[in-house]
Formats: C-alpha cells, structure tokens, sequence
C-alpha cells in the first residue's frame, strides 16, 4: 500500500556535544520518508524547498524509492532551515534561529494522482495545513499525526479540529502532558482519546513508547544505546517506521500497530546514532531486521 | 530458599493529594518482607522497635509467614519514625522529618540459626550496617542491595565496600546517574557493574526496571495505573517480589532473574495503589499470578 507523507523539508544546523552539521539534511517529511522507505517502497512526500536545495537530496531521496512528485521547488526561494543546539543530557535542545524561506507561504498541494493515498502520514507541521492536507484526500485507510509543543502553543484550536479526523495521534511525552493536562502518561493518553483519535502513541524518548487505545496497553523500551549522537528526527523517524509498518502489512488492527511501534522504535533508535540522516542513510534490510528480533530478546521474560 | 531481609522498620508519616496517614506501618525491611512473603513462605525479618510498636503489626507480619525472630524490641526506644508530604506530581516528595529513635543505635544481629540464610536483602539502610550484615553471614547464594541517595551522599566509601561483596544491585534512576556520574543509563549501569555486582537493576518508576548484566540487556514496563495513592514503599516491594521470586525458585540464572524484575513490578505496583502497607496487605496467590500475566499481554508484540 501507498504513504502519503506531508511535512517539512530543512537544511538545519545541527550542534550536539559530538559536533557540529551545517546545512544538514533534515525536517519532518525527510526523517519520516526515509524511515518508512526501509519497510515499503511506496512512499509519496509532499514538501516544499527553495532552488538552493541539493539536487543531491532529491537524487537521494528517489534512489530510496521515495517519490518526490509532490515536492514543491521555488525559483529565487529559501529552504527552510532550523538550528538547534543539544544540551550535555541530549535530552533538552535550544532553538538557536528558524528561518522560514519557502515555507512561510507553504500550502500542501496533492497531486490529483496521489488524493486516493491509502495511508496518511501528517508529519510535524501547522495543524491548521495538515487540515488542508485531510481536505484534498478522498477516504485514506488510516490517519497519522504527528504534533509538537510550538502547535498546542499556538495552534491548539486547529489542531483539536485535525485530531477529530485523525486514526492514530503520535507525540512524546511533555507534549502528551501539555494536551491533556494530565501528568500521569496513562490518564493523559485516555484524555487524548477523548479528542478523537482511536490509537494514541506516546513516545518517551530513552523510556520507549507506549500505544493505549480505549480497552488496550502495549508498551515497548528504546533500544539501548550507551550514546546518542543527534536526537533530531527521532520522532519523525519513529512515525516513519509505524506508518510504513502498516501500509506494509496493509493490516490496521492493534495487534499489527504494536509491530509497528517496534519498527517505529527500530528506526529511530538508527536515527539517532549518527547526525542528521545518516543514521538511516543506507540501512540493510538486515539491519532493520536483525534490530527488530533484539527487541523481542530484551523484553522476553 | 529462605531469605533474610534486613533493613528499617518504621511508623511513618504520609501525606499525599490523597490524603494522610499517622503512625502508618513501613520501613524498608517491612515493604520488602512483606513483598516477598507473597512467593516464598521462608522469609526471616531482621530490624529494630521500640515498645511503641503496636503488637498487632507484628501479629500481622507472622500472618503472612514472616519469621520476627530477628526484630529487636527496646524497652522505654521510639521507633524510627519517617515524615515525608508528597508532591502533586507524586514523583517529588519532601521530607517533613527523620526521628531515628531506636534505629540510631542499631546493629543488626542475626540470630545463629539464620547466619547460613541462602538468601540476602541487604534493605534500604546505611551501608555501614549493610556490612556488618554480610559479616555475620556465611555463604550465601545471592546477596541483593538496594541503596538510596542519602547513602550515596554520606556514605560513598562504606557503600563501594559493600557493592564489591553483592550480586545484584537495584537502585533508582537518579540514583544510578548520581553513583555512576553518567546521565546514560545504559552507560551508567555498565559503570556501576565495574563497582563490584554481576546485576544491576535500574528502577525508572512509570518507566519500569531495566536489568543490566556485562553482556544482557532486558526491561520491562511498569504497570499502567491511571493513579498512584501513595509510592512510599515501591522501590522495597520491588526489591522484596525479586528475591522472594528467587527463592521461591532457587534459580539465580539471568533468564529466571527477568521474571524476578517482572514480579518486582507486580508487587511495587499493588503496593502504590494504597497507603502505606495497605496495597500488599492482603493479596491472593491469583492477585499476583494475574498480574504478572497481564505483564506478559502488555509487553507481547
């Protein structure tokens, strides 16, 4: 089955305490393609990038099977570009600049052969243009979207409306807490079921991820790594690898989505190992594989 | 197997947004003995009263099989006494006081006919007088150490002295990072290895325990509660499940020590439902197998 994946498109600047990355490859759409392209090879991406972007990019993210169809290029625009910089702990970042280039004026167009997609990934963008995404798409057989503070800060009215329509709702754990107003992950993710969605994925950065549906729990750990090198896309990679999991599998019941958080946690736990992309750059299906069984071994009791 | 749990026994002070509860029973000699009496029948209590100690809680502890040969009483002595208010978040609490009373002049003797005990809970309790536990036992199987900050903070040599003689080590995460010095806790518990123990179990609260050996790996989750009522006790319930499944089974192996985190779990996650002791107060044999099956279906992918 079809992913179509809506998001954004960046050269970032990356600092953690293992260095620095200028004019990475990044953004939501990017992590998101990338990890779901390791389990099917129909993905669709929907972005936008201005004419300083790397042809290479493009040339990369084909050679992965990733049709870029719906990857909008602006004449004389900018690419988005985001600069973060990773604390000690990895685990808090500063926001050092956004430079919003093309993608001010974005408006998600779909390509009229690709508004029958089957399965939707609503990456990490304004609620109010992943609505615009939902409107121009005719029956998808599951919703996914993924969310971030900056949105329940500033978009909270549209995003409720989003998570009407949306089948499954991925977010981490503060974020959880800050939409549900409870600190307890259970009730808040009980709370956020309430706001529409029939599966809610909490994701806990080294603590693992956890799905709740109204009458079930899975809970799955992070690999362990003794070191991070870039958290940035984790999140992204993680939605990537459910989603693609599921349009692989074709199979949306609740035992088939807690593969997919595996696979989900598979890819980030790739993802973060090296900087920008290029802990999931050139991946072997082995490798995916192999990752998968370990998480069978370290949770079997 | 019989077990020996040495440790605090205490009439504590709770406050909770719950509620409060005066004079209430616990100690970590009492959660973990209590904790293990659910899976063996052979545990042998060692700690300090004085006569305040209310008769029907030793009554009850020899209701549930636990041997009190090993529980001084003072005349004219105050039992230690622990004040502490918890936070609403319930993962911060204060300490509102600490009267030591008998428990200032404790040290623990362990009667002769329980110096060849097989199994050995060295509960939260100075590392001082951890020791002077370990010299009064001859060959044991398994010797089993939890610790807490404080100890960490005024008793760093005399603890590293007892890790180089103790099987497994179980503390909490924050504790991990403050005796290994590394924020990773993978990282740290490979640190902590190097002080001396074959295991060190990580205990994450809401995230679960991990277990950390040199060359495996293995986590599980905590059970999903929408609300805790009062967690004064879980870490010793957890400790108390472990060894107690141990025993019950005589199997030190790695593979077996996976169940004992699970059965960890199962008993520190009766014990937060309630106040004080009340959570594992009176459970039933299908009460605990339950649960460790329910451990099972939340975890299977």
């Amino acid at each position: 089955m079809n992913v179509l994946i809506v998001g954004s498109v960046a050269l970032d600047y990356l600092e953690t305490p293992f260095g620095v990355m200028e004019r990475a490859l990044g953004g939501s759409a990017t992590f998101c393609s990338i990890a779901a392209s390791y389990l099917t090879n129909s993905v669709r991406m929907v972005g936008i990038v201005g004419d300083d972007f790397p042809e290479e990019h493009v040339r990369f993210l084909s050679s992965r099977n990733i049709d870029v169809l719906g990857l909008e290029r602006v004449a004389e625009g900018k690419t988005f570009s985001w600069g973060g910089k990773y604390h000690d702990d990895m685990n808090t970042r500063d926001t050092l600049y956004t430079e919003l280039g093309v993608f001010e004026h974005f408006h998600p167009r779909i390509p009229d052969e690709w508004k029958q997609s089957e399965y939707v990934l609503l990456g990490n963008i304004h609620p109010s243009l992943q609505m615009e995404v939902l409107e121009q798409i005719e029956q998808p057989k599951l919703v996914l979207c993924d969310t971030m503070n900056l949105w329940i800060d500033i978009g909270l009215k549209e995003l409720k409306h989003v998570l009407k329509r949306v089948d499954v709702l991925i977010l981490n754990d503060e974020e959880a807490r800050m939409l549900s107003k409870k600190r307890n992950l259970v009730a808040a993710a009980h709370a956020l079921l309430r706001f529409g969605p029939k599966v809610v994925v909490i994701k806990k950065g080294e603590h693992g991820a956890s799905m709740v549906t109204r009458d079930t729990y899975f809970t799955a750990p992070a690999f362990p790594l003794m070191q991070l090198k870039d958290p940035t896309g984790a999140g992204d990679s993680f939605a990537g690898g459910f989603i693609g999991w599921l349009a692989r599998t074709n199979d949306v019941s609740t035992a088939n989505m807690r593969k997919a958080v595996v696979y989900g946690s598979v890819l980030a736990s790739f993802c973060v190992e090296e900087f920008s992309i290029d802990g999931i750059r050139s991946l072997s299906d082995e490798d995916v594989a192999e990752r998968f069984i370990t998480f069978r071994a370290i949770t079997a009791f």
